[in-house]
This record gives C-alpha cells, structure tokens and sequence, in this order.
C-alpha cells in the first residue's frame, strides 16, 4: 500500500481527491494536513464523507510532518505551495502539487504572473508537468509533479495534435472557455454568492487571465514553436465542468505538405494521436461533447470541425477531476508504476 | 410627486424596490442612503440600473437627512433600523421599515428574537404592521408601518381566513416553507456560495426560526385567539420565490357550526375572505401555485385542499416583492390615497 | 462471476445502474434489454459510458432471453415490468424489479392505484420488498425483490424507529417531499421542460401520490398497526436528491411507557436501530441531512428534533441510488452473499 | 389608443409581449389568436397573467380575423408566419413579424436555410429589418417588420460600430455565442428537457445555425461590404440572457487611416455611434456585460477590448426582451411615433 497525505485538505479538489482515493485498491490516505485549526474532523468540513473518512486534520504552520507519507498530494494556493513542497522532495518523498507553482520551466513567467519571487528553484528544474497524454515518460522519472491547471489541461488536449503537426498557426488561435463556479475555489465572494452566479453568464480576466501564458508555456516547449493564444474564460451557472470551444486556423500552404484538410482527416489524425490514451474519447460525426457527460469522470471529449476558415476544436472536462484530482491520481498511477486506470474508472 | 428616500439602498430588496419606484407615476426617488461609503453611483452597486437611476448614495452615519423626502423606506438590518426610524417620524416623515423592529406590537417578543433591547417604546405603539389585506384601515391612517417579512407574508394569508372563521385548530398548523437564496441576503456566507446552495436542498433553524413568532403573534392578535404553529423552513436552489405547504387541522366539531368541510366549501371561504383584493390569486380546482407564476409580480397564488385529515393551503410569493419591495410600496399606496396598483402591474 | 442482465436500459435509474456494476468486483453485465429498437449501443444512448461500456442493446419485446443471466435488473414501468418478471424466475433466475409490480403484499392496494390488474399473483407471494434496513433476511432467501420507490426509501427509513417503538401516533404523521426532476424520468414533458422547472418549485398529487398507499402498507406490515399518512410532494429545481420533512406526534403517554421524550432520547433511539446499517448516517446535534451529502452516493441521511408538539424527522437521499439503483445492487449484494457495501462506497 | 393582435399567442416571447404590453400607456390588446384550440383562456396557458389578462384565444387556422386591429404581432414559426403576414398587410395593417419571414431582403438566402420556397415576394420587398439602432428612418416609414432573431441582434449591435468604420477585417470574425434555454422555445424535446440542460453546457449547430446568414446579411447591407462569420452557438443551464464573445481582428493599415487603436478610442468611437440611443449601455473600464444586468429589460449592454491580435466586443441581452418581444415593441414605438422608450423602462 501507498501510504499518501494531503496536505491542504479543505479545497474542493481536496474533497475529490480524497474519493478517487478511497476507491483506489493501492493507496491509503494516513494524513491530513490544514491550514484551519478549529474543526478538526474531515468529515465535519465535508460532511459528506462521514463514515468513509473519519480522520482528523492535523495543523501544517508548525511544518512538520510524520514519516509514514510515501507520496504527498498539495492543495495549497499558489505561492503558499513551495514553501511546503520543499519540506517533502527533500526527504526524498514523491510530490504532486496543485498549484502553479511547478508549472513553468521559466521561473520569469511564473513571477510576473503570480506576482512573487519563486523560492525554490530546485524544484522547478526537477518538476514535471503533469499531462500524462503529453509527458508520461518524464512522469515515470520524476519525484514532482506540477499539476497542470483546469482551464489549461482542456485548451492543450485539444490543440496538441493540430500544432504537433503543423496543421495550424501557433499565433493565431482563440480559446473561448466556460467553466463551472467551483473553478472559482470555495471562499464565499461576491462573485460566488448564489444569486449573483446562477441565471448569469458573463466573461472575466478578458485582459489575460493565468491560464493564458501556462498554455502557451507548455505547447510551445511540446510542439516546439512560438505558441500564442486568445483566452477569454466565462463562468457558468453550474457546478462544475468546463467547455472550451477553439478557433484555429489552417495554414494556407497545407496541400503542399500532403494535408488534405476535412472533418475525417482532422478526426483521423486526433484518433492516430490520442488512440490509445483512456482518457481521452473522440467524438464522432457530428456530435459534440457535453459537459455532463465527463463531470464525475477523468475522461476529457473532444470533437473537431473543419468550417471554411477554422478548424473548431471542442473539449469538456470536469475542472475538478481530469482538471485536477482524477489528473493527480492518474499521475500518481504512472508515478508509481500503477495501471493508469486505477481508482479513476 | 411625492418625494421618498431609501435608507440602506444595497440589499436584494432595496433593488427591487428601486425597479418598482421607477415604473410608479406618482414617485420621485430623492435620496438614497447608504452604510458604505466607497461606490458613490447606485449604478454601480447595481449595474442593472445603469441609464435608470445615476444618482449617488449619501452615507448615513452622520445620521442627518435632507428636507425634501415625504415617505422614507428604511431597508436596513433589524436593530439598526430603530436607530434610524424616530429620526424621521419626529418630523412627521412617513416611514416603511423593512427590518422587524416594528412588526411586534408586545415589545418583549422582539426582544426576545432579536437579542436586543428596543429603543423606540414610541414607534411601537403607533407602528401597524403593513399587510394590507388584513390592516387596511389602519394603514390608511399611521405614519409608520412594519413591513412584513417574506415567509410571514405568505403563510398569515394562507391560514388568515381558515383562523378567523375558526375551522381548523389554532395550535396543530404546520407550515413547511420553501425560500429561494435572495431570501438569505446579498451578504457572501458559506451558505450563500454558489456550489454549496445549487443543486442542493436543505432545511434550517429548525428548532425556531425568527418568522415564527412574527406569523403566530399576528396570527393571535387578527383572530383573538393564541396561534402557535410548527415552522421549518428551506433552501432551495433559486434566487426568487417562497412555497409554503401548510397543514392545519379542521376541528371537530364543524358540521355543528354548519359549516360543510370540502374543497369547494373552502374555496368560496376564500372567495369570499379576499375576493376584491387585488394581490391575492386563488387557483381553481386541482392547480397548484408555482413561483414561477408569482415571481416579478405582487402576487400571491394560494390553494387549497381538504384531505382525510388536514386542510392543505399552498401559498407562494416572490419573497423581494410581494414578500418585501412589493407590499412596502402597496403600503405607500394605501398610506398615501393612491391606487393600490399603481406601479405595482 | 455473476452475469447480470437489465431489462429496460434507456431509463435514468439503468444508467446509474451500469455505472455502479462497472464498479463492483463481482459483477459482469452480460445482457442489455431496451423497447426501443433504434440505437443500438448504449454508449450512443447514454455518451457518458463511452470507452465503458461499448455493447449493444438488444429489443425486448419478443421477449427471449440468453442464457447467460444469473440476475435480472427490471427497469420497466409499472404494469409493463410484470410481463416481463416471470420469464425470469421461472427459470430460477434472480430478479429485482425496480417497478410497483412487486412492492405490494396485497394486490388490491396495487390494482386500485395503478389502474391495471396484476397477472402475475405467484410472483407477489414470492417477493419481498427490497429495503435490506428492514427486511434483509427475508431479501437473503428469495429470489424476487420489489425494490422499493425513491419516496417511499426516504419515509420508510425515517418513520421505522419511532413507529416500531409506539413513541408517535401512526395516523397523524405529515411527509413534506421534495424531489429533484429526474424522479420524474427522462421522458420530455412540458413539466420537465427546462424553463418550466428552472427558478420554480410547486407541490404536485396533493390530492393523492402513489408513494403514499407503498409507505403505508410497508409500515403497517413492518410495525405492526394502521399508518397512515399525509403526503405532500414537491418538484425542485435540481437533477437529483429528495428531502423529506417529516412531522410525527408523540404520543401523549410516553412517561407511563418509560420513554423521556428529548433529542438526546431520540437520537439514542435511533443509533440503536440503525447502529450498524452501512448506508444510515444519523446527524449530530443541531446538523441537518442535506441532499448534497448524499448524491451519487447509497446513503441515507438523517435528523431528528424534538419540538413543543413534534417530533421531526429529516431524511435525504440521492433519489437515483439509494432510491433506486445503489437500493438495487444493495439487494443483489445481500441476495447473493455479497459484502453488502461493495460497489457501492 | 392602439389596438393590437398577437397571432401565436402561445410561445415564450408572447408572454413576454403581452406583460410589456399591458404596461403600455397606448396600446389595447383586442385579439389573441392561437394554432390549439383546446384551451381558451390565455391565463390558463400562462397562469402568471391570471388577473392581468382573462381573454380567450381564438382559433386561427381559418384566417379570419376582426376589424379592430391596428397593429399584428405574428409570433408563429418561420414557414407559418408569411401565410398570415399578407391577410393583414393586405388591408393596410401595421405587421411585426416575429419569424425569419421577413428578414432577408434576398429571397434566395431565406429559401435555403428555411428549406421553403416564399410565397410573400410582395412582403419581402416592402419589408424592414426591425433594428431600431440601425434601421430607424425606415422602420418609420414601413407598415411591416421582419423583428430580428436573438442571437442576430446581440451580434450586429456588437459588431455595427467597428465595422461601418472599417477598424476590422470583415471576413474574420468569430462570434462565440451563449444562450440560455427559452431560446429554444416551449416545445418539450430530449435537448430541453430540465436534467439534460441543467448542470450542462454544451455548442450546438456547430457547422451552421440559421442566425448566421441572417447576421452575414444584414452587416453587408448595413455597412456595403461582403461580411461573414465564424458562429458558434451555446447552450447554458439558465432561462433567459444572451452573451456574445466576439473576436475580431484589426486592420493592419489603421494608421494610415488616422485611427489609433487602444480602448480608449474604441471606446470613444462606439459612444459616437450609440450615444443617444436609448436601449444601449456601453460598460466603463475593466466592467463586463453581465446577463443578469440585462434580463427583463430591453438593454443590450456591449464593452469592447482590445488585445495583442484582436478587438474582443462582449454583448448581453435578454433573448426574450431585447431579441425578441421588447424590440418588437420598440419597433412599435418607432412605427406608431410614440416616444421609443414607452412601456419598455
């Protein structure tokens, strides 16, 4: 058995890491860790695991943590993470972490964005990004994992094939996302207040949002190119789930390289691409993926659309699973050398 | 045109009771106050209302108003509305408040709920609690009315014409309440975040809830005989609406009163109980009200049913406006020698 | 291995059905049975079971079956599913009915409020009504379980300790109901049309609901006296989960029985009926059973708090697994000797 | 007083049309006509008009209707709609089409979306498209509006400014649109049906939506040059609101032209060209349309911002008001020469 802490344990990814896990046949979960010290059950700030999970937390500010953790799970908030992760690689002890802070390869981008000087840059040259469909081999070897981001593990399964090839312009692309209001973390705000969020849509970040440069980070190092994206994310009156709708563009000269761009090609080369992934599920013909067929599950859909000037690509996750916790867990999986489908069907 | 000012202009209801005061041919909205002090434009606050109401809010700690309001709402909390009341009324201004400091004529209940002791012994003995289906008359002549609270208002005309023709029992009524979220404020609570309240229901404060005195106390004073009822309400995923389903017991002893117990017996009771008043909806047969059908409108659709044991009274209401914003300006209506419908269709 | 069937696979119930089989360790469904005839693969009625569960549904109306079923799941409607059940266990193969069709000890109950006369008596005899809290022994030996209504779980479950220990009156108990719209079934209706159920919530069958005779008789039969009751259910704007508000009177002679009437007293009550029932969570002190606790997932949640002249209960339930699917694996676990939580937790 | 007709008095957006209408102060609605006959009375259909408006429908397949109309709202569907719009225009009365009928001024275009030939040339020819923001002088002038679709109106009030001024390459514009579910109308169907729209978001008419040729159309009369668009639909888990997400691409010449791309002058131009209109709210700053702004009004509130590649143009409305039942009002307004704002605020 894996023995396996969480530390951070009051997020709602928390709560979903901790189901896939209780259902997973190799791990045992043998620590709690919060940063809140006044209830110190987990099924009383979750309510809904009482009788599945009736441990107590345990306070992490004293930084100190007890041995029998083989792989640590961080859901901390950005910038409070890399004060903790440390405290584990250095033990030698497996880390997934949630937040952004192991995300990027160029510490510059992660300290203009998240507005604070990276302190452990051993870290981020050992971290992985943890996209099994696109890293899997540097997953294997690695001790830490940077945990990719909702809206970015959606925007980047559904560009990867199209710019591996060649099919698309890098600088020309426009990412339309929707996502659910758990996105938006579990602190009360104006913004997450009920009657503000449901019968309401609206747009946010329209200048640039996070997830903006963590997409293009990463798909320019995989397809090697200059990858740069317009991101616009919205929220949804709806729990969870995320829908991106994407418009690229095919390049003009694709006949020259033997291209013959239509709907079967495109879908053609996403299912040469993804075939054998069992996460990921093409759609076929004209349907189109739907959020409440993937919420609860690690599956992201994906669907494609050749129409006169772009190429539409669809892809739907749940933001709190494929986008987070079920992603962790199927990282962890090849970490450990599990079958990758493990706990997460 | 009469002038009239809103004291506390950034709840739910003082919103609506803007939306309704715009449309009302009679009405010049002069002043609106407000406890914070740091977005001058009620646009701003309510963005909604943008091109219809840009004036700025005046901060009222200062706790002096100007000459030009004849009819003051004051929408703030309970115990701090008292504070601000006697301000007005000492100068003959007619007032509406929406907080509970002035809806009990027994000084003692209301300090008992509330937790607090009531500063204005004067503002009670003149206040009449703003129902106009049942105090009518004595609207018409005060100058300071207690405006209901939303359950209160739905479940007092459900069970008004049951009690005052003595048909069912005044001590074994029940009265299971729906409230959309709107009903819990627009403060951001846990209990208000979005993911905690959608696709959620629940029921809360049920050993007492602070409506249930309220209903009983004017229950008891409108037919001369004590009132207790069982009160629990919920939560339930909308913004807008209240359903009470409302089981009373008829008595015994009816056929020796003559009265016939059965539905259309019932029904002509109710008839003939509010046949002229203008806000009250009876449904015929076997239709049920929805809040759907009453939410955005004055309304309140009421049904009733005789079953083996129990007279089932069904009520619902938008708790903002039939339940709030509505019945304050049906007040000022009455107050004021208006048509009780204007601004109000 | 077991193989299972399950007859009738395009309802709701069957797709939580699938999803809990795809989970349990013991289990291999072998045959999907569906009235219509024009799509062939339940992943293209159901695309969330895509890559799960790639297999064919054959027609059902010729009415013959493979082999190769151990255990037949019936998700056919009322009065149609008897037709079918026979076939079944006349040749010794395990059924669990998820219709009304064998939930009746007594057919007259059955045939009066549903309109149809039952054709299969020998099957009646046999059955045993599958809510394994209060008849598992009896659900150990047969081979035909009536698995009970989603309502009717929630009552049951909630009502059993009080009536079986004679502490309220069996003829003055109040059921306020609140279910979300799947409960209604998948068939497109004006009243399960979006707009028609989004932002409202309205009482139904006030006069009367089917549930209501099922949770009388149950409870006559279980607790040995007349219970009736008074049923009232609502539609709430949400997928799934049911919440009862349940009002019971204690009976007046209480003291003379021994029995002190408090929340603690009725809390230990219930502990020990359902101490070691694996799917009962009782809630402590002032905490309510919210229906977010308990969806997608077979427990039953429950409160109890004791009034001036009540005492009430509150139950929750996801209406689709413990109402119904989670009930029925629960069943089969117990039928064929199975730890009773697998597949379910 | 203006005696008004509603032909189709059964969908969504009648409704809402005669709610506005009732506010009114010079309009009587004389005539309500419906393709079902089963049942009379208007505020049995729509019970929330119940006290506003107890008429009965009329039957309409025979064609006939009274003389005391002056003005005909048709709200029946594309194909229906141009076999009654003729029997009014015909004896000189006004006519505001809520279909598709009438809102191509090129016959061919209407025929191949509509997939019907158009037996009204003589209506197309004299018809005006009812955008008041841009059609103004003609609406004035004609007796018969093609009211425009939803979705049309969010689109070419957001685009209109930047592309009269030609600050944008008309050929590559991509419209991400979301809709809640009334856009979809009241007819019960599997897509509407409340448990597959709640907790879903999902693109729809992915290679084409009928809205698209109609937005292509009217821009390139509009504003004499080839338009088209890149339209893509959404389908979101609340009642009513639209809001587009349109990405359009800057001239590369703009200098040359004097014009200095930022927000301010984007800005500033859309305040020039929609400033006296009173229907249209530019947001300030960093401020985005909120659906929930704009629902139950007649408002389209747009903000504009520009990016590295593109001019992001944000627009909201209330399908139903603004695109639909309050823009035919409007269109009244305009055709009848009262004051453009009545009974809309």
């Amino acid at each position: 058995m894996l023995n396996v802490g969480i530390i951070g344990a009051t997020a709602y990814t928390s709560l979903e890491l901790i189901k896939i896990l209780l259902r997973h046949p190799k791990v045992k979960i043998t620590y709690l860790g919060v940063r809140r010290t006044d209830r110190p059950m987990i099924s009383d700030i979750f309510p809904t695991l009482k009788n599945l999970l009736d441990v107590s937390c345990e306070p992490i500010e004293h930084k100190e943590f007890p041995d029998n953790i083989n792989l640590a799970f961080i859901t901390l908030p950005p910038t409070i993470s890399m004060q903790y992760v440390p405290l584990f690689t250095k033990r030698g002890i497996k880390v997934i972490d949630f937040s952004a802070d192991y995300r990027f390869r160029d510490k510059s981008i992660y300290e203009k964005w998240y507005k604070a000087q990276h302190t452990d840059s051993a870290g981020i040259e050992t971290a992985v990004y943890g996209l099994p469909e696109l890293f899997r081999e540097e997953i294997k070897k690695t001790n830490l994992v940077g945990n990719p981001g909702c809206y970015t593990t959606a925007t980047i399964l559904a560009l990867a094939p199209l710019l591996t090839h060649g099919i698309v312009y890098p600088d020309d692309i426009i990412v339309d996302a929707k996502s659910g209001v758990s996105g938006r973390g579990r602190e009360p705000r104006e913004d997450t207040h009920y009657c503000e969020c449901n019968e309401n849509i609206e747009a946010y970040s329209v200048g640039g949002h996070r997830h903006s440069p963590e997409i293009e980070h990463i798909l320019s190092i995989k397809t090697s190119q200059k990858v740069s994206i317009q991101f616009v994310p919205h929220l949804i009156p709806m729990n969870r789930g995320i829908l991106c709708t994407i418009y690229a563009k095919p390049k003009q000269n694709l006949k020259e390289t033997g291209f013959i761009l239509s709907d079967s090609e495109v879908h053609r080369l996403y299912k040469e691409f993804y075939g054998k992934e069992p996460f990921i599920r093409l759609k076929e013909g004209n349907e189109t993926p739907k959020t409440k067929d993937v919420i609860y599950s690690n599956f992201c859909d994906i669907a494609t659309k050749v129409t006169e000037n772009r190429i539409i690509i669809l892809s739907a996750i749940d933001n709190l699973i494929k986008g987070a916790s079920g992603q962790a867990v199927h990282n962890m999986n090849v970490m450990c050398g599990f079958d990758e489908k493990m706990g997460l069907l």
